[in-house]
């Protein structure tokens, strides 16, 4: 699913030698005529100098350069000169202005950039390449496989495309990875109008995702828009748009979460009932997050007793036991405050699927919200012990 | 460091019946002239019906009665019914009031007690033991050590002794295990100064304790005075108190830390320079807690990177990263924002210690704080997910 299906919209990657192993690791996003577009960044209090750049970029994003394989982040004041040369170079090469250029880098931190190489590489990029697909694997880290979505939809009879690529394993891991997503689309929309629904499509995907509570030094997700299609923007544009940007999100998201260090299963986690969407999504992630929870799945046991405790770890967040009601893939294990009679073997057999589904009911509430995350196995002690 | 040191305790343990390995599964704390008591419960929504009925109670608590291999919780109205049994039988038995006996359980969940077993159990009880070691290893569960502490201190020209036993080794497994802390003291005090300086205490010890951010259904802590020793409580006497209960907390703590699950390290964060002690607290919490950090201990690595991360993950946490230094067991590998030429391999052999002390400064502020915790290893993978 190419990115560069979207019309006006540019991309490809490349090896320039971050990477010991030869693996790509030099990635280019162009959307030369771009109308608008908007970033979410890390909220981490410790960033990569990557963030403090793009953060303080005003007018649309033209072209985002990224690298895979360092972080360039906790070097101290080289970060912000490499970020500079890397800003001066693409921008001759790309016929691109500096306010306009955004990068993202992804890998080892408190390693130097090997800045000639890049520069070098970014010399060497053809501004006018459609390689979605190395453009995919070059933003990649410890991530076992691309990651992309696409959908179209219709509104005021035109058609839309939203195309999009993104990487991330361990939630983060400061000597491998962090989260990044990059999301394109050919409908017009300035820079308010994507950060209003690029906001909104985040809150209900990739900031419900967990593999391991750690937030990153470079977390980002764009939106930008080629202008290519034009249609009136109605209050109910707006939501369709939206909804569909969501579901993009969503889908990344849940491949970000199969994809998670160690993960032998994804785990999607249901709340409803709750008082509020607040409750609802402080209850969903409390499950998805709780190392017991991600253990029981990796042992594919039901062990309800582990979820309903999770549901009331938050005091601030009410949850009445009588009615609780939970089920795994589809299977009841606990009833209004009480353990169900079930079948262990077979709710067992269900949960040696990839896909493990917990559906919790706290109350009667109105509110809803769904979380992702992946189990907690020795893979996951494998790989962030072993790692040196 | 037996309990019934202190003057006025009687304390021992024996085996009912609930655990089919023949270990020891009953205990009782009995203070029939105590004066006054406090107790702290889990903040866990989802709770033991235990912690209700002591939640309900008034008077000062004469006597405890403690069992583990069973929770006692999520059996429905059962649970309500086995701890009013178990409190009728005890108060005929002890010639206590209702009033005054709390009770505790720790163990599996959602199985009904074996209540016929303990209730048995009870009448065999004799009120005037002081097994106290006996009482510490019938509070057990998963835990591989038992966990006491005492200290002895003059406040008013009076030796004033304070005695304490614990167990917890997951921080919370509901097939399993909880934290309980049972303290004695024999200076006269009441309800009102028991629970004053027990809450200060807390907060300062169990409160900054993680083994694996799970919290309990059955969590509790008590304090009970015997009333043998009468001091004139002055603020600095109840200051002198506080610090030495604080103590003995802090000790138990750590203690359940090194016997976390899996654990081959045990981890000490201490924060300094933070605006405030909220602060303080809240960071070295996000340290301990980190599965990376874990990781990086359990794989005896130097990883600073990690430790800088997770000092950010708090958005309203101020962080100054160009002040940030961090050091393990004494050694500097990160500086005022940037990583130290260490000597890789010597900071390694210091982490081969069983104690991992991880200092970290965050800024100018005057405000620090302690957190204790364990690495995270296979093991913890192994006991989570292969317990059945």
């Amino acid at each position: 699913m190419p990115i560069t299906d979207v019309s006006g919209v540019y991309a490809s990657g490349a090896h320039c030698g971050i990477k010991s192993s030869g693996a790509l690791d030099l990635a280019f996003i162009y959307v030369p005529n771009c109308v608008g577009s908007a970033m979410v960044l890390s909220q981490n209090n410790v960033v990569s100098y990557t963030l403090r750049h793009n953060g303080a970029l005003h007018g649309p994003v033209q072209l985002i350069i990224i690298n895979s394989g360092n972080a360039n982040c906790l070097t101290g004041d080289l970060g912000r000169k490499h970020v500079e040369q890397t800003v001066e170079v693409a921008s001759r090469h790309f016929q691109c202005k500096p306010d306009h250029i955004a990068v993202a880098s992804t890998g080892i931190i408190g390693v130097p950039l090997p800045i000639d190489r890049l520069l070098e590489g970014i010399g060497k990029l053809n501004p006018l390449d459609q390689q979605s697909d190395n453009c995919a694997g070059a933003i990649l880290t410890t991530d076992l496989t691309k990651k992309s979505a696409k959908r179209v939809l219709t509104i005021d009879n035109q058609a839309i495309t939203i195309a999009a690529i993104t990487k991330g394993s361990g939630m983060i891991a400061p000597n491998m990875a962090t989260t990044l997503g990059f999301i394109v689309t050919d409908v017009y929309m300035n820079g308010d109008q994507c950060k209003r629904a690029l906001t909104a499509a985040i809150d209900d995907s990739y900031n419900m995702l967990s593999v391991d509570t750690d937030t990153s030094t470079n977390d980002m997700v764009t939106l930008q828009s080629s202008g290519k299609v034009t249609i009136e923007w109605t209050s109910s544009a707006m939501a369709l748009f939206t909804e569909a940007l969501t579901d993009v999100c969503q889908d990344l998201a849940k491949q970000i979460a199969k994809d998670g260090e160690g993960a032998k299963h994804f785990i999607q986690v249901d709340v409803s009932g709750a008082d509020s969407l607040k409750d609802a999504k402080a209850v969903a992630k409390q499950v998805v997050d709780s190392p017991l929870v991600k253990t029981a799945v990796a042992g594919e046991d039901p062990n309800w007793g582990r979820i309903a405790v999770a549901l009331g770890k938050n005091p601030a967040v009410s949850v009445d036991v009588s009615n609780v009601c939970i089920s795994i893939n589809q299977m009841t294990i606990f009833s209004n405050g009480r353990p169900v009679d079930m079948d262990r073997q077979a709710v067992k057999s269900a949960m040696s699927k990839e896909s493990v589904q917990i559906d919790v009911r706290i109350g009667h509430g109105d509110y809803s919200a769904t979380a992702w995350g992946c189990d907690l196995t020795h893979g996951y002690i494998d790989i962030n012990t072993a790692y040196n």
